[in-house]
């Protein structure tokens, strides 16, 4: 699966990803007081709003991106119709030949992750018949429990081709908190312990150059890039914490290898709810597909111009 | 909420919860076929099948313990119908009298948790109205990216009178890997660490003598349970991997404050699927809901025997 995200990061000449983690308060009033007023104040209502959303600005940036990175969270939160409307926005932009990272997070003890692990990246098996569920390309995973937590993954992402990035070094201000925390054996770091784990998970499902083993590493710690860059040389790294979380153009150069590959960054927030900042204001709420459109080609600008060595 | 689950505890003697984790393979293949039968293999017959199959369950052990804790990786394996089952099934324990444990190791950047903490303890607000939607008295939550992606869970248990149970030393084989590496800056583990700071948590949520934040620590390390029982001392710890995993009552000691309270013990395949075990085997397939209610009265027993000091 590494190699098709290659491929298609190539053709679009852009290393980035559009985060989908529509919060109602991104969502223009317009399509949130239509959907209540078609379903009243529910989660059905919330839920066809978010998709509507989706399917605008997975229109307005389709041909710009390889991927797309729901956040399930945003639909989680509205219980069955916000996953119903999680599953029609993965559907709906890979028929737009996008590639799907489903951002779950999800990461148990084995028999868990084992459940985990189909839904999401392939086909769950029911009477024989093996059936197509979530059925994202790629999901991010939480190492918490270590390998027979992450082992399911990698087995199901062997099976079915399909690729993984595990949480390293998270993007958020208090990730430090426990992942920056020196080990004795080592001298190192944990995000440094987890990074050489997943640099062993990486060997275990390569593809071309690259592994379909791939980790998350926040824009918002260059420097923590930087390392971890030279800890796991074969896996992508998928990158947020650019725009909104603060990390630039610049911030980038450490997370990619001098192959010019090895990094896919996301934005979320700067893109999908970029009409309500100034600078794109000019296209007002109804132009929000327009506004993201418009954010997503100048982020690829300036990935282009500053984050390549 | 704690001084809620104290109560049932001590009105049924019971530190017991039972854990609803419905591998397809457990569910007895008379309901599987017929459920298959009316609805294809499709993931509405595994999720029906699995609804019925919770809820003899329910019926057969309700008057004995004060909680069940299904995991929703198993219902989440079945898509959108499996998450009505979930749903299901945390209603339908509750209108038993039963406290429902969501076992969601969900845990995100602050954004995230902040989504996932209403839909799992309390109501999510649209267009100015709150609406309940999965809506379990406590939820598990991974501690992997620090206090921003905790505190909504907090929040949230104080808001709606709610509880959570932070993973700390989790029940698998694999879960030293990390969580058993020793930080230099206190010359102790990770899991400490962890337990450490659920100690800080737990001060912004007491209620009574505990306080709604409370830690998961594995049976099958009772050793580090009676370490973090002493730093952790106003927290509840849910204690995974008696029977099935390898923990016995004599294993749980630790796990105890010396108020007979602290700990609540979970077991899943042993009780659910004790129709399979030799133990039970006069039950039957058929007798499934009646192997579970005697396996859960030898686990009081064993308990009540053998786990206080």
């Amino acid at each position: 699966m590494i190699s098709k995200l290659i491929n298609e990061i190539k053709k679009k000449d852009a290393p980035v990803v559009v985060g989908l983690d529509p919060m109602l308060s991104y969502v223009p009033s317009k399509l949130t007081e239509k959907a209540i007023a078609d379903k009243g104040e529910t989660t059905d209502a919330a839920a066809s709003a978010v998709l509507e959303y989706n399917k605008a600005i997975i229109d307005a940036v389709c041909d710009l991106v390889p991927a797309v990175k729901p956040q399930i969270a945003m639909y989680e939160q509205f219980g069955v119709p916000g996953l119903i409307a999680f599953s029609e926005t993965v559907n709906y932009a890979k028929s737009k030949g996008l590639i799907v990272i489903g951002d779950v997070k999800r990461g148990d003890i084995g028999t868990s992750s084992a459940a985990y692990a189909p839904v999401h990246l392939g086909t769950v098996e029911i009477g024989g018949k093996k059936v197509p569920v979530f059925d994202e390309d790629f999901a991010t995973v939480n190492p918490y429990l270590g390998s027979d937590g992450v082992k399911p993954f990698i087995d199901v992402c062997n099976d079915n081709d399909r690729g993984i990035f595990v949480l390293v070094k998270t993007s958020n201000p208090s990730s430090g908190e426990f992942q920056d925390r020196v080990l004795t054996d080592m001298d190192s770091t944990l995000y440094e312990a987890v990074g050489i784990k997943v640099n062993e998970w990486a060997s275990l499902s390569m593809d071309g150059a690259y592994s379909n083993i791939g980790a998350v590493v926040g824009a918002t710690y260059p420097k923590m890039g930087e390392i971890l860059r030279r800890i796991m040389p074969r896996s992508f790294i998928l990158v947020p914490g650019y725009g909104a979380q603060g990390g630039t153009g610049k911030d980038l150069k450490p997370f990619f290898n001098p192959d010019g590959l090895g990094a896919i960054v996301n934005s979320s927030r700067g893109i999908i709810a970029a009409y309500k900042k100034d600078r794109y204001a000019k296209f007002g709420e109804d132009g929000f597909a327009d506004a993201a459109r418009a954010a997503v080609i100048d982020m690829i600008e300036d990935i282009r111009k500053n984050a390549f060595r």
